[in-house]
């Protein structure tokens, strides 16, 4: 027989914090806390297993439990000398939820359960305290209600509100005990009206109520947001605590509370909480009454009357215990306590979530405390934790008038003036104004105008939309796919809901939480302080993994260098082709007709590049630094409304019918799927050269002038077959060697590839032949290894996420069964015929914790990510090596 | 010392016909018929190794040939009792090149190879016949300087033409000895004049001139091309044979010609050729002067003078001879020989060219003459040719008028007038006009047309466009992607070079030719003798791979039968709902707000579904029939020109702007990687549910009303995760199910799915969990896995296999290295967790010969393709078979 419950109390206690898959968090932190001596009411926790076992059989209990309970309960009876169901000596319980990991509030709890009209006044009689006994009565019937019979809760909150009023009252505390004795049959009566049952008088059936109510909460809604969320997986089941009840509320000798063992927002190692008196724990959060500070110095009023003062030996007992339990789990420990008439309880405990700040100067100084070792410190903070930290952020004190939400696409606060084309912003902006970019979705040539902006704001496209994607590599704040707009660029507005914005509006963004706020928000700067640095380097020194940038500018270069990347992974050329004079010599090389007409074009790029790619060889100067050959099919360059084709005509000095022709010839079903990457070069090879040149003669340029160290990476994208490598290296290394043997200096550079069409993972032994380098562009990899058009999938893909078809988005975490295993297959056979071959991955993906782990686990020597994810990318890797170390 | 040279003659040969691949095909059956004892010429071969090391080490002899060949060289005249460059007994040499399969006309050749004005007068000296001499020698000097000194060969032409002219003559052969002579110094001077060179008078240089003409001869243009077309390696190399002169133009005790030992044209096994008295072989094929019959049976009028007659004891020599050679090649042979001064030399053997028909009458008559077994027979008919015999095709003898070119996208032969609408078409159809449809390119808007006309000629798009696809499917007459052509759909016609065609205009389409002929050609059509049946049956006794069709409709399946399919692998039910009311409840579907909506436009379209697949279940009774559920994305059921959405909105009664909009928020940037395939289903689930609901109901009625035997095979297209499958899986068995057991009959069907995702391969392993069979769909996994779109690539497809980066356009020719891995993958991981999985593929390779080759040893148990390649598929299965027996 499968032993479903485990009892924990002083003596007998079948539990301990190791058994926290299958007792849940709570129960075995309770366990824990019972064997180490520490005063927690006994109980018992029904496993996990069973709830796996009850959603997965039809909501039926598996054999057995039923006797389980019934001979916990008495061994817990025999534990309280006090007895279930007993009106001369009643045992009342707690029965709550627990999960392996902490979802806090999402699951359900019922307290006082055990009371009906018998027991109530048999608790009268033992306690002598009736206000106490109808307080917990009317409090039971509430909870019970709500969780188990699932009764809206603001029904009965109406009645006692109307009680308090009629007592012309604001508190609960100051009903009397026949106010409350009367609100009992009152509430049962709307009970039986609203739910057509009658309230269980039977404590057993109300039990087991109890207990099938937690296990059905594991799959309410808000549970299943808060897992998805939180990537936890939707089979792991909860575990139930039935515990005897300890009262805080039987009178001004017992309180109830709950704390933090170091500051949860600062980190500071000062004992931080609230209590009150004479309450019951859910009274602390719903904030009826005022929760008052835990100590003295936590005080802020001095009317206020701190735990300290107020009861200070139980005061110096509590914090025996907090240090005792921080120094034993060896974290920061969130609290919950109950006195009941004069005897401290400790009801839970677990590691306190923190904010990002928090968690380092906590980590950090636990290490100079010895409490923990370095290792451990790094891993205490999540990566993803410190995307908080590096961008500006809204001041949280500040009101905000809410007017939409969209995708927190990229993150940060912006504040600026709405503008509705990249011409106005630009323009705004060399005026010296802050602007907003609100488009309907962006395109490449909108690049100007987003770099010149605060921030951007699409009504469509998902996280990982042109928008979304350009914006977090320029750390630019981004709302993308906000549908709660409606933009009308003729009469230059927008509206959200009821609310109209016009060119010129003052419009906040919030980028992490995708919000939109009508007016100026206060921001304030990040502090990285030197927790964070410690934490960094300690990271740093543990971490295998190479982390590198894209970056496509001397700035986000020089920016990403000072977030710790190591070189860049990712250099787009194309973005360099969207500004000014450049994008006219661009259609120039289209509009050609011959290879000659091309190359003319072609040389008035040429100096552009190279000054571009110097500053950027400056700016990495002693890391490698991988330039990526133009990719973008051409029609991208190309005008598509009617009056910027007539205008470019005249430029050019074509017809606009021959114009036309041209955008027409180049215009592709499927883009994504057409003349592009390699492609391109294969069928011009002069762009390969002319972009070789620039490479190669800005980086002689910098050696020469500078002094510095340069170490070019050349790679070519959308390598199907090694031939196409073939052809376009022999091309770059003729135009490389003859410049560098002319200049007369030595300069090392490589020719490799992006690995991003599955035939190349596939064939990667014999494109490694030819490759010094890999690249994994997982987003292309992603796309079409799984058929996905990342600007087509937003129709799908929420729905199937939703559907659980798949667990993530695999544009945002790299699908490691399908995609992986071609990155796997890539790395694999690439190394087999080359050992020297180094792999990076370049796609979206080399910012994801969770990829990163997959990138490290698959031996690759690098990811690399935009710059303010480098730092996440960093501490990700050292996570990875910690935990792969053995 | 490596081995470049082999001699070959009576006494000490060193091939034999084993020896094609070092000897090439002529120098092996010359070495092999000296080996019979057959009178040949003696001579010596250069290996292709030495052509294919001069080939890679820059056109430079490899060490040791030039020994060689001159050992050979004192071993040859020892033979002839002569002596090369000897006035006095001067031997003269034949240089012809000969790769390891036959290249008609590929490469060059150099006859009378050793003469100069000395040796000239010398050999009058020794034969007395001063005009052979002269002859001889300005032939050569017309030879040489074209083929070795790349000079243009109208120009000594011009000049030998001016001299007949002078002459007042129209024969060569009535030129005098004097005429000829004068002609010499003439030609020599001209050369000098063209090339700036003096022509050499030394032979031996004249030999290894003529060596490395023929190894340069082999990356000649045509010859390139012709080794593409016909799947030759490039780096084969051709062999080089040098053999003594003997002269069929030494007076009228000469001749020369060729011969085939059955007819090529019919097979009947009747000696077939023609020769010339007093010529040299060149002159059988310049048509200067008119060939005669060889024998008497194939004179075509009594002033003929066959060889038979003419020379009849040589006559009966080579009927000796022919009939040794097919008795000991065991095939057709295709012979030259000589005849000098009344002695028969054979120059040549080889296994001659043939049609179709004539291919299958030989290989069968053969078999019953008992020279060759059966799997000999089967292995002896091309695949790819029987094509010729399937389809209608123009009466050979018609002369034609031809306008255009493009691609042979579909094969046969169509005429009708010219209209440019799919409606003017099918319109014209309805009235028992032939009519062919001319478009810029068709869409799926267009299949009512495309079914109604004899034939689509496209003007843009490749093999593989949709026309190209469709035209196939349907066995139509095609010719696309023809830039020849312009057409102006405004004024209703097109241009074709100068040619104006307008609307009613009538033009015919050689869609196995991709050619275009202005007026009507007459067509014939195909007949299928009983060879054809026998070696298709025994074919079928040889295979293990099974074949079925891809068929949409009930007349395609019939067909398809009859052209022995076992079954249907593909039948696409998209097709089904192009066609007048249906579309209008598919576009009701699209508009429909929500599910109950669809599901009312659904229940309109399942009685017409029904009725379809119930007439495909009894023509393919007692065969397996898969059935595709919907694949297509949803905007391309809607209309794109305006005045088609006004009509439309105005029959589904919404406003013109909410339509735009439906069709706006439909369009997609990559609609190949989109909202398409199962993932329709998934978003909505009635659509699946109506489409099993039709096929499981069409199967009861058939199997109730006609009491036959219906194996229904539902698949589910575009799964790139299991849990597609198995959520489809789920909608489709619990309608079938119910169906099923309320109908009271019993039904077996099969669910299972395609496997066109690269992702859905690499996981193929969880997937055939649920799956009862995979169909690759090798059209969608060749564009993912390449990163092609099959509509856009055709801008740098060419491009590609022009530079041999690709062997083969991948949509025609299954890849194997790249996406055959994956289907390699994906079959042996299916397998692996269910080893009861039925295998196919149904893409457009399932008809490709070597793809289905590829599919033999990955042991796939089918192929599917269009009704009209069956027949090859068969063949080219049994191929596969006998292939690789060992």
């Amino acid at each position: 027989m499968t032993k479903y419950v485990y009892f924990f109390g002083k003596d007998n206690c079948e539990g301990s914090a190791k058994m926290r898959n299958l007792l849940g968090g709570k129960g075995a932190n309770l366990a824990e806390m019972s064997n180490l001596g520490i005063p927690v009411p006994p109980g018992f926790t029904v496993t996990t297993e069973a709830c796996v076992y009850y959603d997965t059989h039809g909501k039926q209990f598996p054999d057995g439990l039923k006797d389980q309970v019934k001979e916990n309960l008495v061994k817990l009876e025999k534990a309280m000398g006090m007895k279930f169901n007993d009106p001369s000596n009643p045992l009342l319980l707690s029965v709550r939820s627990g999960a392996r990991v902490s979802m806090p509030g999402m699951m359900d709890t019922v307290l006082n359960l055990g009371l009906n009209d018998v027991v109530a006044e048999g608790l009268i009689k033992k306690t002598g305290n009736a206000r106490f006994a109808w307080d917990s009565y009317r409090r039971f019937i509430q909870m019970f209600s709500n969780v188990v019979m699932d009764m809206e809760g603001e029904l009965l909150e109406h009645i006692l509100e109307a009680k308090k009023h009629e007592k012309g009252v604001k508190l609960d505390t100051e009903l009397t005990a026949d106010d409350l004795k009367s609100l009992v049959p009152v509430f049962k009566a709307k009970v039986k009206e609203v739910t057509g049952k009658d309230f269980p008088t039977d404590p057993m059936e109300q039990l087991w109520g109890a207990i099938a109510a937690v296990f059905n909460s594991w799959d309410n809604d808000r549970a299943k947001r808060y897992r998805k969320m939180n990537n936890i997986p939707d089979d792991w089941g909860t575990a139930v605590n039935v515990q005897a009840m300890v009262f805080g509320n039987m009178g001004d000798d017992c309180a109830t509370g709950v704390a933090f063992t170091r500051n949860p927002s600062t980190g500071e190692n000062k004992f931080y909480g609230e209590y009150l008196i004479n309450a019951q724990g859910e009274d602390v959060v719903a904030g009826i009454r005022t929760p008052q500070p835990i100590n003295i110095a936590a005080k802020s009023a001095p009317s206020e009357v701190s735990l300290e003062e107020s009861m200070p030996s139980l005061y110096k007992e509590l914090v025996a215990i907090y240090k005792r339990l921080e120094d034993h789990y060896r974290d920061m420990q969130d609290i919950e306590f109950t006195i009941q008439q004069g005897k401290l309880y400790m009801l839970q405990t677990r590691n306190g979530k923190r904010t990002a700040k928090a968690a380092l100067r906590i980590a950090s100084e636990m290490v100079a405390e010895k409490m923990i070792d370095k290792e451990t410190a790094v891993t205490r903070i999540a990566p993803a934790q410190l995307d908080q930290l590096l961008h500006p952020m809204f001041d949280p004190k500040e009101k905000k008038n809410k007017i939409a939400k969209g995708l927190p696409a990229s993150p940060g606060a912006a504040v600026g003036q709405v503008v509705f084309t990249a011409h106005e912003a630009e323009h705004l902006a060399s005026l010296g104004e802050k602007v907003i970019l609100v488009r309907i979705e962006t395109s490449p040539e909108d690049i100007g105008g987003m770099d010149a902006a605060q921030g951007i704001l699409t009504a469509r496209g998902g996280m990982t939309s042109h928008a979304a994607v350009v914006a977090r590599g320029m750390g630019k704040c981004c709302v993308a796919g906000c549908g709660d707009i409606s933009i009308n660029y003729k009469d230059k507005q927008f509206t959200a809901g009821s609310v109209l914005v016009k060119e010129g509006d003052v419009i906040s963004l919030d980028g992490s939480l995708g919000e939109v706020y009508l007016g100026a928000v206060k921001t304030i700067d990040p502090e990285l302080g030197g927790h964070f640095s410690e934490i960094m380097q300690w990271a740093d020194s543990m971490r295998t993994l190479g982390v590198r940038t894209n970056a496509d500018t001397p700035a986000d270069a020089k920016l990403a260098r000072e977030f710790g990347a190591e070189g860049i992974g990712l250099c787009r050329t194309e973005h360099m082709f969207f500004e000014g004079e450049r994008i006219k010599a661009m259609r120039e090389m289209i509009l050609a007709d011959n290879t000659e007409g091309r190359e003319k074009a072609l040389a008035k790029l040429l100096p552009m590049q190279k000054s571009d790619f110097k500053g950027i060889f400056e700016a990495m100067q002693g890391l490698p630094v991988t330039i990526r050959l133009l990719d973008p099919p051409l029609h991208e360059f190309l005008p598509h409304e009617e009056d910027k084709v007539v205008e470019l005509a005249q430029e050019m000095k074509v017809s606009v019918e021959h114009l036309h022709a041209k955008i027409e010839s180049l215009k592709e079903l499927n883009p994504m799927l057409g003349h592009r990457g390699c492609r391109l070069a294969v069928t011009y090879p002069e762009i390969a050269r002319m972009q070789g040149r620039a490479i190669i003669e800005a980086a002689c340029e910098v050696v020469k002038e500078k002094k510095l160290v340069v170490l070019p990476e050349i790679m070519i994208p959308l390598i199907g077959d090694v031939k196409e490598l073939i052809m376009l290296k022999k091309e770059i290394i003729a135009v490389a060697d003859k410049i560098i043997s002319e200049s007369g200096i030595k300069l090392d550079y490589k020719v490799g590839t992006m690995i991003e069409i599955p035939r190349a993972a596939l064939l990667a032994d014999t494109i490694a032949k030819e490759a010094e380098f890999f690249s994994f562009g997982t987003n292309d990899l992603t796309q079409m290894t799984f058929g996905y058009s990342r600007d087509d999938a937003g129709v799908f893909l929420p729905h199937y996420v939703e559907k659980r078809i798949l667990d993530d988005d695999p544009f945002q975490t790299l699908d490691q069964n399908g995609v992986g295993k071609l990155v796997e297959m890539g790395t694999k056979l690439g190394r087999s015929t080359n050992p020297k071959l180094k792999v990076g991955i370049c796609g979206e993906h080399g910012g994801d914790p969770r990829s990163i782990e997959f990138c490290h686990r698959t031996g690759l020597n690098y990811v690399s990510c935009s710059p303010y994810r480098v730092p996440i990318a960093r501490l990700a890797a050292a996570h990875a090596a910690i935990r792969n170390k053995n």
